[in-house]
């Protein structure tokens, strides 16, 4: 894919007139970082962000059957339902932030006969993934299938009117698959990155990162050093088919040149796949917050992003996501709105 | 004043809603304590808020003189323009969060023919206060005067549709002050609560800290305890104007009943002083964010409020109250719009 990184002159310009704006320099905090982002990816010192678009990628995984969460592997498929008709917590958010929901399914096991929603895009590459402790999750060409297909889902959302981009997430067993991703590609132990989900109790913790620790050897058995291996190798052994989807949103966004916003542990494992793939995503990401998952403060170190919000989210599906995006069209508001001290008049 | 406490009972009622609703308990992390307090506010399980006001208070201080500020005192009169003209960072914030400005103007040094400005609201008691350093900011009375004017001015933002109220601060000198006030009110040193405020120097800093601890050691020689002294009787010692006008702003935000968002070190300096009057404020207040300053930290762990926000914010102005009202809104909606686990058909 053709991503152009951001012009460090735009960065440069923009910190001058940010600078000059009436408030102490800096007293905006992180604010002031997010709108020279937003301004140097946008090209003017007036940045604007209009509606928004939450690409919620969805599939199974195969490692549930070890026990690894505290849900029963069905409820992938009822929480699906449940963001079709409006009663999931990512749909609140969205409405309330200006932001369109658009459910992918990439492999949501026995998700059937859901014809005559607009917001569902069904892309079933397989039946939910193999289990990764025992076997690769999926094949090579099934990974670029689901990556395509994000890529695909993200490009209909910005053609419908998308000016900013985040992709959410839902399958039962995704967070051992993202402990397992992100241990891979950043070269970090299991009990680094293993947390407690959904909320697995201590049993089920001390199985998942277990289960994390064998498809870590297995998959080095076949690839080698990790962090060294391909993206898509690495996504075929210990992916998710919703993560891989979720790396295709990400490319998508920085392709076409929008801000992209991540939300928790699993769709940040996707991002990290994304960068992987391309490095210039980075320049079009943003942390829409830091959830309580251990692995996620990683994964934001090694993007070395700092969390817009600190709420202590663990749903996933894109809310901590969404829930940022007025926080980042404000920012734009006050780099394109603010007058400057001389045109205030204002001492310095 | 007539201000009622949160019935507990709403909160136990809104809390075995939320613990039902589609998602791992607490997953939704400060967002659903959020929505709880929401609820009980409005007693009703589907609350939710509309427009938001931001009375933006503003005064001088005698004790500028002093050399405590990056910034000369004229600014306050100049900055007041600023937010007149729209070109100040609260006009940015509040009208990309639906939310609407009022200056309220209690006490600014040589701020005249200012008519035509309809967000102006001017009521000013004196050309700002005494220095604290030397001999009380203002009367007894002035401080009662200072008090009814924010009370005024938020009864009519409310009146004009407002469901959700801030208040933000405009004075430069005013961290001295707040820092002045707060240690007074906890029982502080002036070590503890005293900060950079705008960015002053290390000498401007030390000044500071020698001012606070002059003001504080005038005021107990007149008044004995002040923990123990009366909140208009701290004021009027240690206070500003914009800082009782802030302090009217909550009294009148809990009487009627709404949302009351704090902003930074200044304006909650005004909220404890309207605490101390008036107790059952604190159930209607939010943490809009943590600022910068040391003693903000003190000030919110005083009134037992987490802070929604954590962008290293040090404006003031109300920016960072403003900022979180899209959070509010949406805890609201996700308390009153997501389905239960019944509803939705989901397993737990």
């Amino acid at each position: 894919m053709n991503i152009k990184s951001i012009d460090p002159d735009w960065i440069a310009g923009a910190w001058a007139r940010q600078n000059r704006l009436t408030k102490p320099p800096g007293a905006l905090g992180h604010l002031e970082e997010i709108g020279v982002r937003l301004a140097a990816i946008q090209q003017t010192l007036k940045p604007k962000l209009g509606k928004g678009a939450v690409i919620v990628c969805a599939a199974d995984h195969g490692v549930s059957a070890e026990g690894v969460s505290a849900y029963p592997a069905e409820v992938t498929a009822q929480m699906v339902q449940n963001f079709l008709s409006g009663g999931a917590a990512i749909n609140q958010i969205a409405r309330a932030n200006q932001a369109e929901v658009y459910v992918l399914d990439v492999g949501v096991k026995g998700l059937v006969g859901m014809q005559g929603f607009a917001s569902l895009h069904t892309r079933k590459i397989r039946q939910g993934t193999s289990n990764i402790a025992k076997e690769p999750a999926m094949t090579h060409a099934e990974a670029e299938q689901a990556i395509r297909a994000g890529i695909e889902i993200a490009q209909g959302a910005i053609a419908e009117g998308a000016t900013i981009l985040a992709a959410g997430d839902m399958g039962i067993g995704n967070t051992t698959v993202a402990a397992a991703l992100t241990a891979a590609l950043l070269g970090l132990a299991a009990e680094e990155v293993t947390g407690r989900g959904t909320g697995v109790d201590e049993r089920g913790y001390g199985k998942k990162l277990e289960v994390v620790g064998r498809g870590l050897a297995r998959a080095e058995s076949r690839l080698g050093d990790l962090t060294q291996a391909g993206p898509l190798e690495v996504l075929a052994e210990l992916g998710g088919l919703e993560i891989a989807a979720i790396a295709g949103v990400y490319l998508a966004g920085a392709e076409a040149g929008i801000p992209c916003v991540l939300d928790g542990f699993p769709v940040t494992a996707g991002a990290l796949v994304a960068c992987r793939i391309n490095p210039a995503v980075r320049d079009f990401l943003f942390a829409g917050h830091c959830s309580v998952e251990p692995g996620h403060k990683k994964q934001l170190a090694a993007l070395s992003l700092g969390p817009i919000l600190q709420l202590e989210l663990r749903l996933g599906e894109g809310t901590g996501a969404v829930l940022s995006f007025p926080i980042l069209r404000t920012a734009a508001e006050v780099m394109g709105g603010m007058a400057t001290f001389e045109e205030a008049g204002v001492s310095t």
